[in-house]
Parts: C-alpha cells; structure tokens; sequence
C-alpha cells in the first residue's frame, strides 16, 4: 500500500509522527502561525486532542489565537499499525477543503497552512463549535443548519458537476481524486458489504437485535439494493463528493455551521453526500427516545429535527435548481438543445425529474448509511451513549426498519414528506424483543 | 490545447511530421521491423494511404513482409490546422490496443512498436482485410463476425469492469484515460448536440431531409433524451471503451475479424460501444436498398444481417454473461452476499435485470449513432455511395424514423428482436417526399 503523499502534493521533508515539542518547533518556523497564535512559541499549550478514527489533531493555542493542526497517521488509529492507511488521504483532504473554501468560504475551516510531506494541515480552531452529533444528543436545535449545509451541498456539488464544468475539467477532477481508493475501500467495505455477512469487524446491540442482524445477512433483496447503491458508489462521478458528511463531520453553533475532515473526498454520486446528512438526521430522532428522562421531555426538539431533514431536502433542491438555471455552463444538458420559451419550459421539466431521480438515490444511500452504523464496525454516539441496552436496541430497531424500508420501497418515497411520515410512524412501534 | 503526448508515455526524440523517406530511415533503425520486413531498407515500398479523419497511414512493404505505421497529425487530418487535436491520442490509442491484445488477443492487429513522442504506432499489416463498412455495401456476408465482435466486447467491456477489477484497479484505469478528453469532446459535439441545433458543419441529403432535420432541431423530447444519453457518456464509467466502434473501425475477412483505431478510448458506458456496432449494422440494413441493381437482389443478404444484429445482442450477452458467473473478481455485486442456492439464484436474475438495464443504454446510443450520421458532419459511406439522392435520401429517412423510435420509445425495446423487427417494417416505409 502506498504510505507517500502523491506526487503532485510535493515539498521538502521526510514524514515523521510529530509530538506536541515537536510540533512547538515545526510552527514557530511558520510566520503566518506565529503571527495568527501570537506570544512566544515557549509559551503556546499545546494538546492532543484527536478522537476520530484516523488522525492526530493538535490544538494549539497562543496569546492571542488558537488553531487546529491535522496530520494523518500511516494507519488507521482506532486499530492501529496493523491496519495501514496511506497517508496521502491529507492531500486529498486538502484539495476538498480547497475546494470547499472556494465555493462555500463560511462553511468550512480556515487553511492556514498545509504539509504535504507530513500529512499536516492547519486550520482555524472552531471554538465554540462542538460536534453536531453531541449537540443533537443533548436535544439543541441548530437554526442556521438548514440554510448552512444545504448551501454547502449545492454549491459543492453542483459546482463540480457536468452541470457546471466542462467533460475536460471534470475528468481533470476525477483524475486528481482516483488515487484516494483507499479510502473509498473503506466506505464499500464497511458501508456497502459487510453489514450484510458475517464480518468479524461487525457489531450490534446484542442479544436485542440479534434475529435483525441475522435477517438482514439473510435478505436477499437488501443484498441486490446494497450492491446496486454500491455500484453507484463505485462508478457514477457526478459531483466532488466530502464522503463523509455525518453529523460527526459538523462542527456547529446555533449561529455557524462549519464542515470539517473531508478526507474520504472523491468524485461520486450525489445522493450518497446528502443521505448521509439526512440518514445521520432520521438516526438522531429515532435515537431521541432513549436520551429522555421524562416522558414527551424530547417532543418539541424531535418535531425540530423532522422539519430540519425535510428543510435540508426542500432547501438544496431549491438552490440547486437555481443554480442550474443560473449557472449552467457546463457541457450537460446544453441550453442550445433548448431554446425558446417551450425549450425552457421542457428543460425545466427535465431539471424536475433530474431532481425525483437525485432524491431516489438520496434515500437509498441513507437507508445504507443508517444500516451500517448499527450492524457494522463503527457506531454512532446517539446511539451508543444510551446506557440502558434494551433503549439503546429499540431505537436501532425502529432506524432498521425504516432504513430496511427505504432501501427495498425507494421509488415509493417520492418526497422527503414520505420520509419524515414513515420516520415519525415508527417513533413509537415496538419491536418483538421490547413487547 | 496539450499537443503533447503525456508525461507518462517518455521516449527520446521530438514530435515531426514523418514524410516517405524519413520513415524509410526510422525504421531501418528497428531490429525488429527490419527483420519483420525483409530485404534493403532501400528496397522497401512506402505509400500513405490513410483515408480517415485524423492521422497519417503508410503501408510499408518488404521482401518478407509488410507492416501499416500510423501516426498523429497535431490537427484534424480532414479539417486542417484550424482543427487542433492533442498528439496524445496516440498515447491513448497505444494503451487501448495493449489492453486489447491482452483480452481479445486474436481481434486485433498486433503492435509490433510504439513511439511516444512521434505519437507513432507501427502494426501487423491487415492483408487482405478491408474495411467492414466496404465490404458491407458489396453485400459481402462475414460468417465470423458475430463470434467475433461478440468476444471482443465481451472481454474488453467486462474485465475493465467493477464485475472484474477492484474499484482501486478501476479508478487507475479511468485516471489513465482521463486526459483523453479531447476526443470524447469530439464525441459529446458531434453525437449529442450538434445534429439536434443549428450547427455550421451539419450536413444532409437535401432538399429531401430538410423537413426532417428541422424537425429533429425542434424535437424537445428528442433533446432530453439526447442530453441524458450525452451525460451518460460523460459521467458513467462503467468499462473501458473503444469509443468509435463503427463498422470502419472494424477490417474483415470472411474468415477474421480485426478491431482497429481505439484512438477514443476512455472509460464510458458499455452500451455505447455495443450500440455503435448495431447502430451502424442497422444502417447498413436500410442503406442496403439503394445498392440494388434489380429489386430484392439483397434480400437474403439483408435477412444476414437482421440475424447478425441479433447475434451480436445475443452473443454479446451470452458471453458476459458467463464471464460474470466464471470470472467475477471485482468489487460490484460481492459474491459473498449471495451465499448459497438461493443466494446464487437471486444474483442470477439481478445478473438478468443488469442486461436489461445495458440493453436500453445500447438502443439509446445506436440510435444517437444513427442519427449523427444522417443529420451530423461525419457521414457514412453505406448511404454516400447512394449516387441517386433521392434513394439514399429514402434509406436515410427510414433509418432517422427508426432511430427517432429508438431512442424515444426505448423501455419499449425490451428485446434485440423487437428492434430488428422495427427495422424489418421500416424496410419499404417511403417518406413522403417518395410518394
């Protein structure tokens, strides 16, 4: 497996794991840090702080200004050296957050200074951000994240799509990101494989969900749907993708939404971005139930987030689509095919369907995205910080079900409408085992 | 425009036109032409033969042997120096022919040397091979063609696959013909838009096709279809195609089959390689009247080729179909997840519900290949060599109102017979300006 950065993302230096002195020495050579942190670097704290699967992240703070310094590790942390990582995921990570910077500059962090070699970035600290995923645990409602993220979806995906860019840009695109397969392996494994076989990598609520995780490593139209949607995954580059847009991946305030750690970035099919906002959004009211100490305390917070999954939909639809009226000049759907008053009233037809077909691959990848966070390797908080077992199970059971539905019923959820109805029909269905 | 060849293809030496006699010296320098060849270098014929659009052709002749060179021209060979076209689709044409010769070992002309920076490839010379097309208009009936072509799709397509490859092998694959962008832009104006909009180099057989034409440029159905079939091409790399794959691509024998000029070469969706081999048979088809010298001499000839339609779908089919069983070591549809008898059997008919799905992309794009050749700049000798023009203005409008059904009514065409019947029906069909 290859460890080094690739050879576009050249510069000076040898990859070595920094420690916090380290790390002292390496930015106080950087004029731009030294400046943006202030004081003596002798004087600067300096912690580790990183409690992702992957990385090391610093927080380094001076007198006047703090930042966050990223860099990979050539494994993957949560297994360690056994399980090597290449650590030319910072690069890629790079390029996104380039990207992301351009088209949606509020949205994301800061880059203050990236090193290809180490695998290090340097961001902007996000403080008072915390990670949505926490906040939505303890039921806070985050009234910018609609407008936020569906801004971010739209105008980074549209703006790497055929819809914008010419067929030479986006294969230049799509070239630029082949190398970060690693990755992409890790999401068709771990997604899109082993929720529905016998890996030695997955886990469950046991015994609770035992019969359920069974039936699924059972089903064979699950199995068809789930090679269908990873397919899609594989082989359909319609747009610059994060790869792992989870409310794990949003640093929030109730007045800022910041986008971090897109190093699963790749040219993939849209839908599998804006599931995975909207199944991590359906998991978190599903998983509602078992963070209440009275009964009913919840209610007003979930109705929030059911209007919030239905406003991320509403929302980027309606940029997008303005979007492509506005700004399409790249090679698909040429306008010259439809000029005219009755060519642009067909067209817009035809944006119309584009869109039904975008919100069918949507519902799939978050059915996808919900299944393997409760029969997979890697687990969501808002399910697993509800101590009692037998809560923590009814919730996966009823975000099972739904997610089951959507992925073998997709083309019957025309609408986003259909998706909180069926969300909130389950929000009090008891499985066998809760009886 | 890069008119360079790619980084990766290095060699010494610079980029020049090569006349007779600078070829002459170049190859006397190569141990194994010369040997191939045979005799005095100074005894050897030379002659430039291409007839194409795009390069220079020489067929050279020894005392043992001959050999054809093919070289890039910087521009459109038929346009001139106004038509810039990168050199680097000789690198592109050179990968592609390996790969060829490495999965349908026998369908190709050998390489026998390749030169980068000259954007030079020399080859096997094809003797007494003619170009299908030709062959085709003298109702010349090839036994082995549907064998033949069949193989060669089946291989090329399917172990260029995500049935075949892991996605990492994939995403190589599609990075290193990523910078072949310039002939898929060919492609994307000359097929997908230009036959449907005003366009300076579009052509017809008019007045008779002038109604038609203008018909087709106000067709906004037509044109929705079109621009998805046009964003399939772009954004759908489902395998490695040949990209240009028209009966003049293909040189014959009753007894062999050659594929040649995989200039185009870039990973697209299958369907569009299939549907250039039925699409261009189907003219063939409907040209065929206008070649009678008394009516129905052609008709047993014709009935050969509704079956070599057919045969191609078929064979095609059959033999992906066994290589999906046999030699699936790719990343899609992971045979772990169908596990068993009954596992087995659901893959079989998702196997089944896959050629479905490749069969509608395959009418789709050998309608888009049809319509191109009527109504576009590239025109087909089967209906050029038609002298009376009102006849081939018949077969041209008999294959525009197939095509036209094709590609608007396509999920009616759920079978290879269904089309060849419509061809059948369409065979005495007169346009109104032949009433």
């Amino acid at each position: 497996m290859n460890l080094q950065a690739q050879p576009g993302s050249s510069g000076a230096g040898q990859y070595r794991i920094l420690r916090e002195a380290d790390l002292r020495d390496y930015l106080a050579e950087l004029p731009a840090i030294v400046t943006q942190l202030g004081g003596a670097p002798a004087d600067w704290s300096i912690s580790e702080v990183g409690d992702g699967n992957l990385n090391l992240v610093f927080i380094v703070k001076g007198r006047s200004g703090g930042i966050a310094v990223k860099q990979a590790l050539p494994y993957v942390r949560l297994v360690g050296e056994s399980w090597p990582l290449p650590l030319s995921r910072a690069h890629y990570e790079h390029l996104a957050l380039v990207h992301h910077a351009r088209l949606a500059p509020k949205l994301v962090p800061a880059v203050l200074h990236h090193d290809a070699p180490l695998a290090l970035t340097a961001m902007e600290l996000l403080e008072p951000h915390i990670i949505m995923r926490k906040g939505l645990i303890g039921a806070t409602r985050y009234p910018r994240f609609v407008e936020d993220i569906s801004t971010f979806l739209a105008q980074t995906l549209f703006f790497s799509s055929d819809l914008a860019l010419s067929a030479a840009e986006k294969k230049e695109g799509i070239a630029a990101f082949a190398g970060n397969h690693a990755l992409c392996k890790i999401t068709e494994d771990l997604i899109f494989t082993d929720p529905y076989r016998i890996a030695e990598q997955n886990r469950w609520t046991a015994p609770y969900l035992d019969a359920t995780a069974a039936a699924f490593r059972e089903d064979l139209d699950l199995h068809v749907a789930i090679s269908r949607l990873k397919l899609k995954f594989m082989a359909s580059p319609e747009a610059l993708l994060h790869g792992d847009l989870h409310t794990g991946s949003i640093m929030v305030t109730e007045t800022e939404t910041k986008v971090i750690d897109p190093e699963f970035a790749f040219y993939g099919p849209m839908g599998f971005d804006i599931g995975a906002v909207i199944g991590n959004l359906l998991m978190a009211y599903l998983a509602s139930a078992g963070h209440e100490r009275t009964q009913g305390e919840r209610a007003s917070f979930e109705a929030w987030l059911l209007d919030t999954i239905e406003g991320v939909w509403t929302e980027f639809s309606r940029k997008f689509l303005a979007l492509w009226r506005g700004e399409a000049k790249g090679d698909g759907y040429p306008v010259s095919l439809f000029a005219g008053e009755a060519g642009a009233a067909r067209l817009e037809a035809e944006r119309q369907a584009y869109m039904a077909r975008l919100f069918q691959d949507t519902v799939g990848f978050a059915a996808a995205k919900t299944i393997r966070r409760i029969l997979g390797l890697a687990h969501n908080i808002d399910f697993e910080w509800i101590t009692d077992e037998k809560q923590r199970a009814i919730g996966e059971a009823r975000s099972l079900k739904l997610a089951r539905n959507l992925m073998l019923e997709t083309p019957s959820y025309t609408t986003i409408g259909a998706v909180t109805y069926a969300a909130r029909e389950l929000r009090h269905w008891q499985p066998d085992f809760a009886r």
